[in-house]
């Protein structure tokens, strides 16, 4: 029995429902460490920590997976010390579905960086190389022990030529060949990367190679990198409807409240961005009548909850007048609470889309959405 | 019936017992918001927040009161903002006891004050002339709404003339009279304030005139100024029996593990200082072993917890190793987990005095526990 049959003994998908009006549709997904409920939306914990957060407010919030860096977990504190914690679920102590991304995205992203067909070649803190290619990526993920790994590709910049974007799928699929040889682990699922930059046509290519080695999910690499949301619309509404059915979909790297609907409305089940976590230390909240930015004046009086019929921590027990002076104060306490309601309302807002789907109702759902979100 | 008559309905001291070889007691504070059992440590919480710690973490953790800071409320975000989102204890959202002190401390320790027997008056963020003197103190007090307020006072510097002394405690108070008048609300309780510096006959002069006045309880201000132990022993050690033993006894600002146990040891049921919470976030854990640096190089490939026996959440959740990697990347989670973990251990330090003094064996309690904290 080879790798990938293996894995499914620990990792499946199940097509729940497909929304009668779009191609939205809620799946079940079942991985060593719990269920998850798609669409869902997948907070970013870069070294191994949701930023700002406990993780016993997780559960309680309903997260259903997290994602974690395998580049900054590598450097440190390095996949051999997390390995013999016992696990990156263990030493963080998240006993939920972990995916960890392969490292690629923040390689590429760095000055001085070289490029070879073994993989990328840059320097760490003390200034000594290091490789990370497929085979690398692949045991630093295995040693980590997440549930979804993610093949190592280039996450094509925007824009590119035809030409670059040719010859780096190429690479990318010789890459993904060499991921898959690595694969040891049948209780981690590896997930194939679709790139193709903005031509349809190489989108398709990438479908066509990457979905032909029947591997446990596919992800849309190379969107959210600044091309904007009609031209990422494009995008997904041609590529998610050419992916198999019966797998998991992931777009990396999305989103706003505005591209998360855009995406399940195209058959997307999964993603992650650092969005609200990030924007939440700088006291930007999510509510359903858009972001509010907390340190402004008119919130000092104000004694209501930051989102009244929110049921997470903060809004439960805190009002935006007592948020406000905790930013004022540069009190941690301020990127705690924010970091937990935007956190609960990105999956919130996944949830509801999911309850949308399985009535049908998800283009209605969205429209509404939209038009009290961005009314104000 | 007077505001001392009408607050004892609120408020009420009982000295439980007195261990049989030292002057160290065990005792229950009653407040309008919960029962304190003695000795007590209070974190600190300065603009009306523990710094890095949600309050749901509180009550777990046996923390019976902490202490907010009137000088900095009153700044922001000001005294009338949180009488109107209903006191300090909603406004924070902690239902438990509250001590404010008079935010004398902080206005004496400004540069550029001034001093007159109205009060001091400094200067706010705007450049506005700010007087806080004892009606003001008691007012801005009373209107965040503590369970006990201290009266307004002089924190004598050291080290001081006797002289200096002289003037200043008779300053105190006449200030502690008009803090007196200014007291209307009998749920919240006035605490009057001991100084006289290293001057044993001016201390005892000050317990004289301060504990005629019958207040609800009374403190030893004026020491942890940079005296050292042992005259801060000297201090104590005299002062604390001439109190009366029917009122809680206070020492403000202190301190250390070793200064805990020896205002304990000589009858004091109160204290509060920033040590646990502050250490917590530059990476410094205490243990019954003494205080640990996490970001030590040999707890790298530590996997067991910061103290073994402890039951707080950090300790029952996470290794060494991982914490060390949070500070080491600079993750806001690692001063929250060294912040519970803290608090809880001067709280059991606390608790555990308590348990020796009504069984009788302080002394051997505090030599053991002193014998493995300092032996490291």
């Amino acid at each position: 029995m080879n790798i990938i049959e293996e894995n499914r003994k620990h990792f499946s998908y199940t097509l729940q429902h497909k929304d009668q009006n779009s191609q939205a549709r809620a799946g079940e997904i079942i991985t060593p460490h719990g269920k998850i409920p798609t669409p869902v939306f997948m907070p970013v914990g870069t070294h191994g920590a949701i930023k700002a957060l406990p993780p016993s407010f997780l559960k309680p919030h309903n997260i259903q997976i997290i994602l974690s860096n395998t580049y900054h977990l590598h450097l440190t504190p390095g996949a051999d010390l997390i390995a013999k914690a016992g696990g990156l679920h263990r030493f963080m102590n998240w006993p939920g579905p972990i995916l960890t991304d392969s490292g690629g995205f923040q390689v590429f992203s760095l000055q001085g960086r070289s490029l070879t067909e073994e993989g990328a070649i840059f320097k760490d803190a003390k200034g000594k190389d290091v490789l990370l290619g497929p085979e690398k990526s692949i045991e630093v993920q295995q040693k980590l022990g997440s549930d979804i790994m993610m093949a190592f590709d280039e996450c094509i910049p925007h824009p590119a030529t035809r030409q670059y974007t040719e010859n780096s799928i190429a690479r990318t699929h010789r890459w993904l060949k060499r991921c898959l040889k690595s694969w040891t682990q049948p209780e981690q699922s590896l997930f194939g990367i679709i790139q193709g930059s903005t031509y349809l046509d190489l989108r398709q290519r990438c479908v066509d190679e990457v979905c032909s080695l029947d591997l446990p999910g596919y992800a849309i690499g190379g969107v959210s990198v600044g091309e904007g949301h009609e031209l990422m619309k494009k995008i997904v509404s041609h590529t998610a409807p050419l992916m198999p059915k019966n797998k998991p979909r992931y777009v990396m790297g999305v989103g706003t409240p505005e591209d998360l609907l855009m995406i399940w409305e195209n058959g997307v089940d999964m993603s992650d961005c650092i969005i609200p976590t990030k924007y939440a230390r700088g006291g930007t909240f999510y509510t359903n009548r858009g972001k509010i930015r907390i340190q402004h004046k008119n919130y000092r009086r104000d004694f209501f909850p930051i989102e009244p019929n929110c049921s997470c921590y903060t809004c439960k027990n805190f009002t935006r007048a007592y948020i406000k002076h905790l930013f004022d104060a540069n009190e941690i306490l301020g990127a705690i609470l924010a970091t937990i309601h935007n956190i609960t309302w990105f999956q919130n807002l996944a949830a509801q889309a999911r309850e949308a789907i399985l009535e049908n109702r998800f283009v209605e759902f969205k429209k509404n959405f939209l038009s009290e979100y961005q009314g104000r």
